[in-house]
């Protein structure tokens, strides 16, 4: 049976290339799933997107008792959402990987996304590198179970 | 076809009116939205309300993708839901209307209710006014519109 | 017909106790409400979990509709959930019992945890003494409603 | 006798217009009156400027004296004038309309415009929408008085 | 031999109901003390109060020495008062309980009441109850000696 | 020739008692610098107002060029008038005296009444006792001219 | 029977002019009594003096019992006694007049004596005249009791 | 025609030098506009000086539409007067140049000192050379005119 | 006659080594005074321990009369309590030798024990030493009086 | 010719591995170079460490002038060195890839680790997957490279 | 012999126009030096460049032990580097004049370069007119030598 | 073979006494050496000075290389060099004394020196006792070799 990973995303990120691809750009989430899984074809990619906090809560839920490794984008979750940390510091008890994963670098925009209610129950973080940040992160988790 | 504004409504708004009259007052949403349409009938104005921030999220996905202006009461999700604040920029980058609106004046309670991480991405800010701050949203909007 | 209270769960408390006993301990919200009922068998207790905010809000209006009293452990809604404060602000004005309990002494925790957005409208607070936490909040609501 | 409404406006604001409409725009504050009056025939659009704190001060004493209902702009007096807010307070224990407006939307501009000394005691805010805000103001105004 | 619960009481709280019952009540600490002896009469309640620092210090010396619970209210030294934490935190490192008491919700209040120096070294806090904390407090130690 | 003192009240003084007596007192500054009078005859009470900061000031270098004691009610000047601050600290170094007034005791009002910016170079403070406040600063001055 | 008036001084005030006047200056606090005294022959001083906290907390309490008007120099205590502003606050709440004083003028000194947790819950503060401000304060009680 | 630069001085500047020399010095703000004509004098100086900000503003107004280049030293508006930041950022958006100059250091100075509301609008900051600030400042415009 | 040196140890210092031994260490206050007699053995060691604030500032006050060199563990005192600072800065100004010491080092402990408000009046500070803190200090002491 | 990699290393970064490798780990910085030149055999990697700002600044200046990217763990200088980050600001605007990485996740560790002054002018951060961070770092650089 | 004038930069200053003109300007700091001695012929200018903060210090002390005046760019080092400023604060014991230069003006770039270590013990500062700042240094420390 | 002590000593420490004894008093570093040497002559005693954080930080390296005891004066980098503190870190991993001195108390200094980087990885800290606060770190070291 192959490793599944979860990718999972959070607020408005169901959005991204879908609409407006001159404002946002042309990639979609798919993309980026379809991309992991062709970089990684020996393992399953369950690539998931949520708005909603308590849904990605209970992904986190669901890793933990698959024992999945999870690569992910809190988007707008990663500035306040306590309880998602919550759930996320179930992982790091666990010792199952979370990795936290941005598209753009959060310290090159507002002051408010520098700060992060996630990274301190996190594996490690990987933010700036638009898709390829998905990437490397699903790359580290495959050679750390390897 | 008329044009149809979005009027969203936050959490805990789905109570006004409806229970303790002294104490709240006896107008409803519903009577809001009544006097809205009254005040503007060559409009369609959609009232809508929820207590679920992804909901909200997913309403402000719609009128950005039916380009539709926007009155938007965050309530309390005014003072922490940056992932509404992510949805409603999208209104800002595609040049679609935002009016944040208060049914009080947030400046006289509490001090956490001076900051907001809405209005940085909104249009403009109507506070302090009761529900007479959607009518002049509306009527804002649909002048801009003109 | 015996007095209802409602003891509402924040999220990742339905965790408590289903997975990794040895981590997280043994005893479930399912446990805790047994004990709730033993130790007060005249009493009607409704306990509920939830990772949705929406939902844990929809709760509070329930119990101000039918003006039941209310233990509550916001979880970590406790730091941020102004959405949640403004619907236990109903409790209050409305004269019903809002215990805020908490499993753990969240002072004696990381640091975001030493601030309550909910304590402020709360009848009380009762904190650091595990499932007896809830037992203190229903034993005094029992009294007060004597 | 028609109604009077005070419209004030504090420093800088005669600037509006009136050099290098390239930069600031074509619309001056008599611009802004005359579409006031336009708008709003039946009332008397007393629309003042002036740069100076205690010339303004002295306008919100006549307001009191004379129970007029205020549109006031307090431009860059919003961040540190309590002198002006004393006086204003006084409309609010009068229980004399003052709206308080703003042309931009202070909060996406610097840091220092994100806070008003003066929003605590005005009756309500209309930030955002150029000339418009006034006009809204005026509208509010005249169907309070209704 | 029963067991000796000693019940701490700091400064001002000597003043309960003495004196002009109109105003604060008119239940005392003896009141309370008496309250607390029928609610536990199986236990011996040592009811102290003082205005004193290094009294009070002195009795939680006491406390771990002969291993005794301890319910404190350390009233407005809850906000201050290092030394009475450092000797309450001989109790923690000597596994003794020690439950710190309110009788209002100090949340509700000045924002200096917000912060106890005095929970990061209890087992548990109660507060917002009245003479209820008390009880409470001496209920669950009870149970937990048990 | 008798001693002159400078009796300077800054900005809204001048509406003490002259209106709506209900709200504001019946007293004004005319019965305030009467009751001056009346308590020390054998001296000139040159009390003045103004809402003007500059006027304020011209008043304070006066006082430095003719060596007049000063009473200085700064109204909202005394939160933010850095420039009155720096007249002041003339007087200071003149070694004239400047005793700071104030009707009420700002420390029971709002937070930003409890900072003075022009406390740091006044001889002395007194505050909260209506217009007796400015009587002890003019027996004061009175006194320790000798 | 005389009124009698309660001079309250905190800790190291009894230090003043006994030691080392060339340092101090050579004023003692009963030098303070003495014109006071001769300042009010018509008064009973009663003036104490102590460095412990709970002696002065007693003697506020004796003042509300006995319905004392109180002078009172918190000396450092001024900057952190929470438990002497509680016992104060009953002299408001009682309508006792309660005047804090300090022979110097704290704001042209270090920044902690800056604020004060006492004067939230004084009629008034005189600060800056040496022994005068104590006669200014008992002249002040003295009127106000006329 | 010689180019104009318009010297302008905030509030208390006009107090350098004619009292007192002993204590502020024997220069007058009369001599610094001697001394710049006599090292430029080509440039037509117009020095002024007040402490109005209303007054103040209008010349930068003045400057704004004449074009002039403005040498500035706001003196104790630095601190405070957006009003004034306001205006200069005019001078800014025209492309005229604006010099902030300091008699003294504001560093070496109280800490209110040390953070200006003007440099932000300013071409540059001159400080702490005494009159040779201004001559500085003229030096470089001239320069800068070429 | 020898010279004497006063060793004052502050709250819950007098707990070292007599209770629990396996927590706190064998070592009592009465074994550092000890110590320090035999390794300065022509000094007078007038070790004391209080938990009274004012009996401790009543040493100092006796240390500044008998112009005795000063060993200061605050203990939780440093933390807040600025009567005792006030107490010792007239060690300062008499130019009597005060040392602060510390058993362990602060620094490494809570962040309220990284701020002393006793520090800024002593001559020096020796922390982290456990008994040898005491030591060094008198041998400092010894030494600068030699 | 290949291309070559500058993976550039801070202060204390020498002595991964050489000493107590029961303390630190036994993977040394050359180790960390051997796997990158392993797993990217067709790129040249220039692995360097200072504890030299200095040098590490003229590193980066030698990244510019190159046009080489640049995978740097600025080590403890990550939290002050504006001097490295204005360095590393050129990178940004030469278009040169700039990749911080560290081998902890510094959100799981000391306060003063959470903010960074390079991540601003970064491309990207990978953090907390030990000597992986820097592989990942490499294989992004590669693939971007293309 | 000549007057020996030191101009010292700080890091990554050598690095002006020396490449990339079309992004940082074409002139270099050598420019910069010849622009001074030809503005200054009768200086002698010795321009140094360093981005190693003991060599900038080392240069410090030379200029203290030379007495030679010094116009220093800290660049980066000027919001950190308290040993640049110890260093710098022996020019201002020891009566040698020292202005802070910057090209740019901070207060209009990124916060963090609105405070400055270094100010605090510099004569003077400039800042805001490129390589003018140095000039109008030069300028002055050649009159106040004059 | 004796025991070696590193007395290490950070930037601007090799100015002391070598110029201007006037200002900075005539003992040098080389005389406090020897007095270390004299006071300890069973020691080797290594004093080192540099104004360089890098060699600081090698000689950081070599005193846990070799394990020897170290007596630091980090200077200015106390304030800010985290290189330093990570540096220093090793010997509290390694058990290896690190003893913190200052010449002066920094607490009697500028705010900016009341915080320190080092202490919170020091065994201890002495400060304030000139060349005596070395003397009493070697003299420590000594023993708890002893």
């Amino acid at each position: 049976m192959t490793q599944t990973i979860l990718v999972l995303n959070g607020p408005n990120l169901g959005r991204l290339g879908t609409r407006e691809p001159e404002v946002y750009g042309a990639e979609t989430l798919a993309d980026i799933g379809a991309q992991l899984e062709a970089s990684a074809p020996e393992l399953t990619i369950d690539l998931r997107q949520t708005d909603d906090e308590a849904e990605l809560i209970s992904w986190i839920h669901e890793a933990v008792d698959r024992r999945l490794p999870v690569v992910l984008n809190p988007a707008a979750f990663t500035h306040y959402s306590y309880a998602l940390r919550d759930a996320a510091a179930q992982l790091k008890q666990a010792g199952v990987p979370l990795v936290e994963v941005h598209l753009s670098n959060p310290h090159t925009r507002e002051t408010f996304r520098h700060s992060s209610v996630i990274s301190g129950v996190a594996t490690g973080v990987i933010a700036g590198f638009g898709a390829e940040s998905y990437r490397l992160a699903v790359d580290w988790i495959q050679r750390s179970l390897g």
